[in-house]
C-alpha cells in the first residue's frame, strides 16, 4: 500500500474504534437514479447507520423527492423521513460529518471526484465504472484519459473491486471500492467457481449471452428506453463491444479472445439472467459440478446455488441481493450451461454497495439487506 | 363556405373527374411519430393512393428510415419500399404534386402551416388538437394566440371535425379536416346515441374514466414514458384538466358541468378504453339501449355493437380501425355503463385519417383499412 | 360478545400475559396463493412471531416450496429458512401449539374450518371473503346457505371487519377478523372521511372505477389469467356484481342504489388504484377536503395523504403497506376526484392481516410491515 | 415417389387445371389456438381462398367464435365474417368440398388424422410436429411408437419439411407439409448460408441462445403461462432437451454435438429473437458474410438482410412474416454471431402455412401476406 493511502487509512480505520456507540455517516451522491434511490432505500433500514445525506450533483434538477417515494406534506404526516435532496458541496460533507461516501454518479464525474474524496479521508463506495478496470487498454472504452498518470494512476491500482465473494479481505481495508458492474457480477459469479478450478476449455470459447432489465440502462429518457420501444420487444446491443467486458476479463482472469459477451434489452424493469456455456476439459459429472459450486461458495451468505434440477429464474431473484445459481450438464459431460440471475439495482449495484459497506467495518455481511 | 375556401374547393374538385384514371398523390408531415408511422403504412397498401411522400420538420433528425421498419441495403433487398423521410418544404410538395397533405405533427406547426397549404390548394387532414374546437374558451388550453383573427378565424369556423360517424356529410366537402383526438372519439361514439335521442339525465352529471396506452403520450422520451415510469404502474392524469375536454363537449354539446374525463396511463403500447357513467331520464330495457345504438350506428362501417352479455376489450379492437361499444344496465334501468375501445393510433388517428380521406374523395370508407 | 366467544376469549387472552417472553405461534393455510406467500414473508421477518407452520389443503398439491423461493439443497445451504408447506390437519396445530390461524383459503373453506376453529380455542384472520358481511342479501353472492342458522349465524355477528382504520378497537379484541377485500379496501378508506363527515351528496350517486392487477384474480390458471390475455390489453368486468360491493356498502353504511363499483384488470402482476367521484352537499376548498382527510387518518400509520397537486400511482404503493389518498376538486367546488392506491396483496390482503394481528395483540401497528 | 402418395397427387393436380376459375376450399382443424387463429385471419383475406371452414375437435369448447373476434349480433352487424367453429368431421370436410386441410392440432392428433386424410386425397399442411423428422430418435421425444411401421413410417419418408427458402420445389409437389417449429425457422434459416457454404467450424460447437414470446407455449392455461409467472420474469427452459432440436440437427445436417439449443420464455405475446455464436474456419470480412447471406436468400420473398452495423429486434418482424437476419463479426474475423427474428406465429407457424400454400398451388409466395 503506497503512502497516500495508508494515510487515509490511518483516519478511517479510528472510526472502527467507535464501535457502536455511534451510527456511521454516509452520503449518497447521485441519490435519484435507480441505483442511488435503492442504496437510500437500504441504508434507510440499515441498523449501523445514520439515515444517508442525499445529494445531486448541481446540474441535476430537484424533484428528486418525488422519486424517493411520496413525503406527506399535509394530513397526517406519513413518509419515508428522508431529508430532502440537496446539491453536492465538500463543505455539505464535511458539515455533515460525512465518513462514507457512495457515489451513484456518471463514470466522468466519479473519476473527478474521488482523488479529493479520499484526500479529505473519506472512504468511498463508487458504483460507476471509472475505477474498476487495471488495464488501460480496457479503460479506453470510458475514454479516460491517462495523462493524469499521477494520481489517477495511483488510484486505478489500490481500488479494490467490490465483489465480496472474490475480494472480502481487501475490500475490508480499503479506502476506495470500485462496486462492480451488474451484467459483469452475473458473469464472474457464474464462471469463477468452474475456472478457478481450471475446469474450462477456454480454448473452445465462453460465452455469455446476457439479458438485463431496462433500468440497467439508467433513468434518462431515451429512445431506447421508451416504453413503446422496450414493450413487446426483445434486442441484442453492444455486441463484442460491452463496456463490461472488461471487468469479466480481468477479475477472471481471461484473454479477449476467451470470450462473447452478448448483452440483451429484457422489457421488464429490473433483473438479469445470463446464459453461460462452457467446455470443459474432461468429462464430469453434475455432482462433481455441484461440488466444484458448493466448496466455491460455501459460506458465501449472498450466492444461492438451485440443484440439480432446477434453474434460476429472475423473479426468484429480483427485490433480493442474491446471485442465484444453476446450471445443466449435456449427456456428454463436456458441455455446460450456467444460469446466473440477480437483481440489477439490488446484487448488481446498491446491495452489493451495502455489502461492500458491511464489510469495510466489519459488520454482518447482511446487516440491512435482509 | 366563404370565397377562400369556395376558391380552393374548385381547384380541388377537379381531381374527382380524373376517377380511377390515376392515383391520389398525398404527403405525411410528420412520418416518424407513431401516428405517422401508422399513417405511411395505412397508405402505403391504400389501392387508391400512391406510396405518399414522406416528410420531417428541418428540426427533425433524419433517422427515420429507421422507424418504419428495415430498408434492406444489402442482400437480397427486401424492405418496405418507401421513399426515404426527407425535409419538408413548399416547393417538394409541389414537385411531387401534392393534392393531400396530412400532417402529424404538433398542433403550432399545425397552426403555422394550414392557412399557407390551404391557400396553395391543398386539401389538408390535420391529425393535431389545431383546428378541431371552435369555442374560443376551448382553444385556450392549446395556448392559440387570437390575434390573428383574420385567416385563424375563418379557418376554426370552416375546419371540419373529422368523426364520419357524425360528420361525415360535411368531411366529403371540406378544404381542412380537424381529425378527431383519440380519446374523444372513444368518448363521442360512445355518448353521441344516447345524448342524440335525449335519454341523460345531465344534471346527475356524466363521466367517462378514459385509459390509453402509451403511444398517445407521443414518442418524445420523457420521464413519464420512460418504460421503468410505465411498466407495472397505472396512473391517472390531467384530472379536470385535459385538451380533449373541449372536443368533446363541443362535439356533444355539453357544458363543462356535465362532464368529468379523467385520462389514466395504461402500461401498454396502445390501445384506449373508457368507462363512461350515465344516469338515463327514464327507467329503460337492455333492448331498448340496443337499439338506440343499433339505429344510431346503423351502416356505419366501423363501429361494432357487442351483444347485451359481453363488454369491449382493448385487445379486440387493437390493429383494427374499430371503435368497440358495449354496456351494461343496472338493474333499476336507470345507471348505465357504456364501455368503448378503440386504437389510438388507428380509429383515434391515423385510421380515422384515411377513413377521412376516403370519404373526401368519395370512395368506400373501408378502402386501406382492412 | 356471547358466551361462546367470550370463553374463547378467556383462553386467549392468557397469551398476553406471556408478554414478550415468548414468540407468537401461527400456521399458514393456503401459504402457496399469491396472498399466503405474502403472509409467509411478512410473518417470516416479524420480531414478535415464530416462523409460521404452513399448511395447504389436502386437495393442493405441494409443489408449494419451490414458490416460497429457493431453498438450497445443496452447495452452501442459503434458502429463506422455512419449513416445507404440509398438509392441515387440527392435530397439526395442536402439535405446534398455534394460538393464531391465518386462512388464506378460498371463502367455502373458510366458512367450514372457522368454527371449529375457534371451538378450539384458536384466534383466526381470514383473508376470504367468507365472514366479512353482516346481510344476508350481500352474502348471497358468495352462495352460502343460511340454513345453518346456528353457529354460523353467531360468527356472522360477532365477526370483525378487519380495517384498522375503521375499526382498531374492535380488532384488538376479536376471536375471528374478515381480514378485507382488496379492492374494498381501496375504495372504503378512499370514501370513509368524507361519508363520515356528511359532505357527500348520495343522491347524485357515488361511482369507484377500480383497476387491479392480476394477482387479484388468483393463482389459478385460467383462460383470463393466462400472459397472452392480459398483456397488452384491459378490460372491465363484473360490472354492476363484483362480490366486494357488499363490503363496500355495509362498511360505508350506503344503501346499492348509491354506489356503481367498477372493477377492471391490469396488465400488471400488483397493485390496486380506485378512481372515485363523488358530488359534495356544498362548495368547498381544497383545504376544507384536505383537512378533512387529515383529521380522519391523524395517526393512522398506514394511509398516506398526497398534497393538493399530486395523485397517488400504483408504483409507489406497491409493496408497500401503505393505502395512498390523493383528490383532485373541480373549479365548482363542489365534484371531487379521490385517487386510491395500494399493493393488493400487502395493505389489500397479507400486510393488512398481520396490522390486525399486531393490533390483536396489543403491538405496534407496523411492527413487521416497515 | 411411392405408389400411396402419386395416387393422392393426381387427385389433387387436377385442382390445378381449374385455374384462377374457382377459389380454393380450405378447412382449419384448431382454428381456436393461437396459430389456428391467425391462419383463418390470413386466410380470410387471401385472394384465392374461400373463406375456411372453422373446425375444432369434438373435445373442444365451442366458445371459439368470441376468440375469432367479435361478431355482432344486434345493432349494426359489423363483425369479421367468419362462420362458426364446428365440431370435425370427414363427413364436413367432403360435404364443404375441402381439397386442403390445415391442422393447427397437437402432434398426436396429427399423428392420427393425416393417413386418412391423405388417403381421402386431401393435401394436408400440418402446423404440428408430427411429421417434421425422418430419424426415429429425433421422434422418440414426441413419444410416438414406431410399432405402426406401415403408413405412417411411408408419411414419414414422404412429407416435406415446409421451409420453403429451403425445400421450395419439394414442397410444390407435396401431399403432406411439415410446417416447421417457430424456435426451428429461425435457427436454421440464421445458419443455412453459413453452413451449406461450409464455412462453419462444427467442432468448437454452434450456440443458438433463443428467446420466445408466450404464445409459443399454447394457448393451454398453466401454471407457466399465467401472467404473474410470466410478468417481470425471464427464465431458460427445456436445455439440452427441446423437442426442436431433431428438426434444427435435420435440417441442418448436424450431429447432436455440433449444436446447443436454449429456449427462454420472454415476457412478451409474440416474437422469437435467436442469438446464434459460430465460429468460423477461417478468418473472415463482414463483406464476405454479407455476401454468403446475399447469395442464399437471393429473391427469398420474406427473410430480409439487416446491413452491418444493425442488428434485427422482435418489434421490427412481429406482426410480419419476415425472418430478418443480421449479425456482428468480432474483430479476429473468426467469431460471428447473427441474430435471427421472426414472429412465432406467422412466419413461425400460421403465416408459413399460408407461404408453403401458396407454393403448393404455383401462386405468388407473397399472397395473402403483405
Amino acid at each position: 500500500m503506497d503512502k497516500y493511502a495508508s494515510k487515509l487509512k490511518t483516519k478511517w480505520r479510528a472510526h472502527d474504534e467507535k464501535g457502536m456507540a455511534t451510527k456511521l455517516k454516509t452520503a449518497v451522491l447521485g441519490a435519484t437514479g435507480y441505483s442511488g434511490l435503492e442504496l437510500v432505500r437500504l441504508l434507510g433500514r440499515h441498523s449501523r447507520v445514520e439515515k444517508p445525506l442525499l445529494l445531486r450533483r448541481s446540474s441535476e434538477s430537484d424533484d428528486a423527492n418525488s422519486l424517493l417515494g411520496f413525503q406527506a406534506t399535509n394530513g397526517n404526516g406519513n413518509g419515508n423521513g428522508h431529508s430532502p435532496v440537496t446539491a453536492f458541496s465538500w463543505a455539505a460533507l464535511q458539515e455533515h460529518g460525512v465518513e462514507l461516501l457512495f457515489l451513484a454518479t456518471p463514470h466522468a464525474i466519479s473519476r473527478d471526484l474521488v482523488p479529493e474524496a479520499l484526500a479529505r479521508g473519506l472512504r468511498v463506495v463508487d458504483l460507476s465504472g471509472a475505477w474498476r478496470l487495471k488495464k488501460a487498454e480496457h479503460r479506453a472504452v470510458y475514454g479516460f484519459s491517462d495523462t493524469d498518470a499521477g494520481v489517477a494512476a495511483k488510484l486505478d491500482a489500490s481500488a479494490v473491486y467490490g465483489l465480496p465473494e472474490l475480494n472480502a479481505d481487501s475490500i475490508a481495508g480499503a479506502a476506495l471500492i470500485a462496486n462492480p458492474g451488474c451484467y459483469a457480477t452475473s458473469v464472474i459469479l457464474g464462471l469463477a467457481p468452474l475456472l478457478s478450478a481450471g475446469l474450462v476449455d477456454r480454448e473452445r470459447g465462453i460465452i455469455s449471452d446476457s439479458k438485463s432489465g431496462v433500468s440497467g440502462a439508467g433513468k434518462e429518457p431515451t429512445a431506447r428506453t421508451h416504453f413503446v420501444s422496450v414493450a413487446d420487444n426483445f434486442s441484442a446491443y453492444s455486441v463484442f463491444g460491452h463496456r463490461h467486458t472488461g471487468e469479466i476479463l480481468e477479475q477472471l482472469r481471461l484473454d479477449a479472445a476467451d470470450l462473447i459477451f452478448t448483452p440483451h434489452l429484457l422489457p421488464i424493469p429490473r433483473g438479469i439472467l445470463s446464459t453461460i456455456y462452457v467446455h470443459l476439459k474432461r468429462e464430469m459429472t453434475t455432482g462433481e459440478i455441484q461440488n466444484c459450486f458448493g466448496d466455491f461458495y460455501e459460506n458465501k451468505r449472498w450466492v444461492r446455488l438451485y440443484p440439480a434440477a432446477r434453474l434460476p429464474e429472475i423473479q426468484f431473484s429480483v427485490h433480493t441481493n442474491y446471485c442465484d445459481l444453476g446450471f445443466c450438464l449435456a449427456r456428454d459431460g463436456r458441455r455446460l450451461v450456467v444460469v446466473s440471475c440477480l437483481d440489477n439495482l439490488l446484487k448488481g449495484a446498491a446491495g452489493q454497495a451495502v455489502q461492500n459497506m458491511n464489510l469495510m467495518y466489519g459488520w454482518d455481511e447482511s446487516e440491512g439487506l435482509q
